[in-house]
């Protein structure tokens, strides 16, 4: 049985990978940008993802390649499956994690529901989609966009015409939403899928702030719905590891799909203490082609809010005497990452049974960190 | 806020504070007695706990020191004290989990109920306490005996002459026992300690086979008394971090203390997955000072089973694909040693609402490495 696996880039993605790994006795390697990553404990080499030698080297090392992000370019991929190298996501899969346009293409051919849409190469094609589409819009530029960045809803092309620089861009229609979900998926390269309860993602300023699960009133048709678009992704695009679908539910009932992830992603971070089978857990069972565990719930409700960097610039770890002696339920995850303002430096999960208490309590306790 | 740990000693249960190490962001450093110990990521020293120059450079660099085992001797331990360095359990309260005969006497003076005992010096006396106690009893080493090792039921001094050569040796009563117990405690410096529920242990061949939290029909009088006694063994040794209390339930209703260990312990595995906060992150919490977490179990029931090596030494991991197919609801914590006969190499916790269901699936799963 393969049991070490290389995780490609240090982020708190790599880095929440260690404690299952730990229990799981799997060895992990991961190839981090730079010292002192959050990922630092089982950071084996440090060096550039877009550079074929160093990921090649650290490749070798390893029984399987799986990711913390999804930058690391699709000729670097490619090579390290010539070269024979078990890479999970593969390249074609992992094409439609980095390449929205080409992520809506495919969607669109696998009858998935999602927003009007439009390839555009010119202000003018980008001025008559917003003729046809009510005035307002959301441009993204397919490659490299994250967490609200290469995103922007505008009302003209000209808004954005320098853009258009750097080749073709997405434009979609401005969705009437009620909420936002997010649907996770594991699937492993020998077929077996399981997947989590669908969650609710709040969202402040274009980055995920809260996460409640499952999202409140899903049972029934709104969860089967959810769980049919993921499994027809996951196996449509032949993922494996974690892939994280996220969901807008439109005001007239309808999921559409907004973006995918292909790797553990922010909206499962309440499965680490929340689910049987955490999300960094399951990757690691995935794309090492193990069986996959149960992801039922432990309690009634989970809810985990991001802990945001501050203006103060100061250390998770010394709010901790408030924030630990107020909230014992609380499970503090601190990504030991330098404190900037906006910037994902920790997170908090409470479960329990009553939504009201534990979203009281989750935000409560990150409230002390900010 | 201090917020580098160091471990004296590389096994199981160093290795076990790696992920709540890691969610918590304390810095984690071990000082393993060899390479490639269980808990080899984090150690950043190799080196003989016996040794004081070896055990102080370690030291020095870390915040407070704590333990994987009770084996540093005194001389050691007073001279970190007196470099003023935080070492916690400290050598005064550690004395009583090192020295069975010292422990014995002081449980006697605070009251604590023990099995009858005496300190012997020679087979004659030795003689004499079993002419005045039916005719058996259990002689133990004071020191360096575990799971089972430098314990005998004796009928004749005689059995354990050679015994005498190193010194007086604990004699005590055969305890007619219904059931063996475990109550654990968490003390902080500052003085606030927390409990968890008490357990049944379930011994075969003098070493714990299976836990069971909480202990059935233990609500109400049986737990009061249970954490009484940690409580008070935990005050008056003036313990810090996790003390677990072994305690037997008799046929007559009483508890007795069996043995103390101030350091995570087997009987403590369950609250990895059962637990709001394991014994592991309540064990860094308290040495650091930090506010407990709370204790109360996340299920009705958790069965932890632990996984001894058999004849075959056979690695876990090749065995995890039946294990993980036929027990999705199965936690498996490998701690990556080498398989011996009786060797505790992993363990396997399940929970839920029906004891016998979670039972049955925590034997199983541990079953399929034996």
């Amino acid at each position: 049985m393969p049991v070490t696996v290389g995780v490609i880039g240090g982020g708190q993605l790599a880095r929440m990978m260690i404690p299952p790994a730990t229990n799981l006795g799997v060895t992990l390697r991961v190839l981090a940008e730079n010292e002192g990553s959050p990922a630092d404990l089982a950071a084996s080499a440090v060096g550039d993802y877009r550079n074929l030698e160093e990921v090649l080297r650290f490749a070798r090392g390893v029984d399987v390649v799986t990711f913390d992000h999804e930058h690391v370019p699709q000729e670097v991929l490619r090579e390290l499956v010539a070269e024979g190298i078990a890479v999970r996501p593969g390249p074609d899969a992992l094409l439609y994690a980095q390449d929205k346009l080409a992520m809506r293409q495919r969607l669109t051919e696998l009858g998935i529901p999602v927003p009007v849409w439009a390839r555009v190469e010119s202000v003018g094609q980008l001025d008559e989609f917003l003729a046809e589409n009510r005035g307002a819009a959301v441009v993204k530029t397919p490659r490299g966009g994250y967490d609200g960045k290469g995103v922007r809803v505008v009302r003209s092309g000209s808004e954005v015409a320098d853009w258009f620089e750097n080749g073709a861009l997405l434009v979609e229609e401005l969705v009437d939403f009620r909420r936002e979900l997010a649907q996770s998926i594991a699937r492993r390269p020998s077929g077996e899928v399981m997947l989590w309860p669908v969650v609710e993602s709040v969202q402040r300023d274009g980055v995920c702030a809260e996460v409640i699960a499952p999202a409140p009133k899903s049972a029934g048709r709104l969860a089967d719905v959810a769980e049919d678009i993921a499994r027809t992704i996951a196996v449509g695009l032949g993922v494996t590891g974690v892939l994280a679908v996220e969901l807008f539910e439109t005001t007239d009932d309808r999921l559409l799909v907004n973006e995918l992830a292909m790797r553990p992603h922010n909206t499962g971070h309440w499965s680490i203490d929340g689910s049987t089978t955490s999300q960094f857990e399951q990757h690691l069972r995935a794309v090492l082609d193990l069986p996959l565990g149960a992801t039922g719930c432990r309690d009634t409700w989970a809810v985990m809010v991001n802990i945001l960097g501050g203006p103060v610039g100061q250390p998770l770890h010394e709010r901790y005497e408030a924030a630990l002696a107020d909230f014992p339920m609380a499970k503090i995850h601190n990504y030991q990452k330098e404190s900037r303002p906006g910037r994902k430096v920790g997170h908090v999960t409470v479960t329990g049974d009553n939504l009201d208490d534990v979203a009281y309590d989750a935000r409560g306790a990150a409230a002390r960190f900010e």
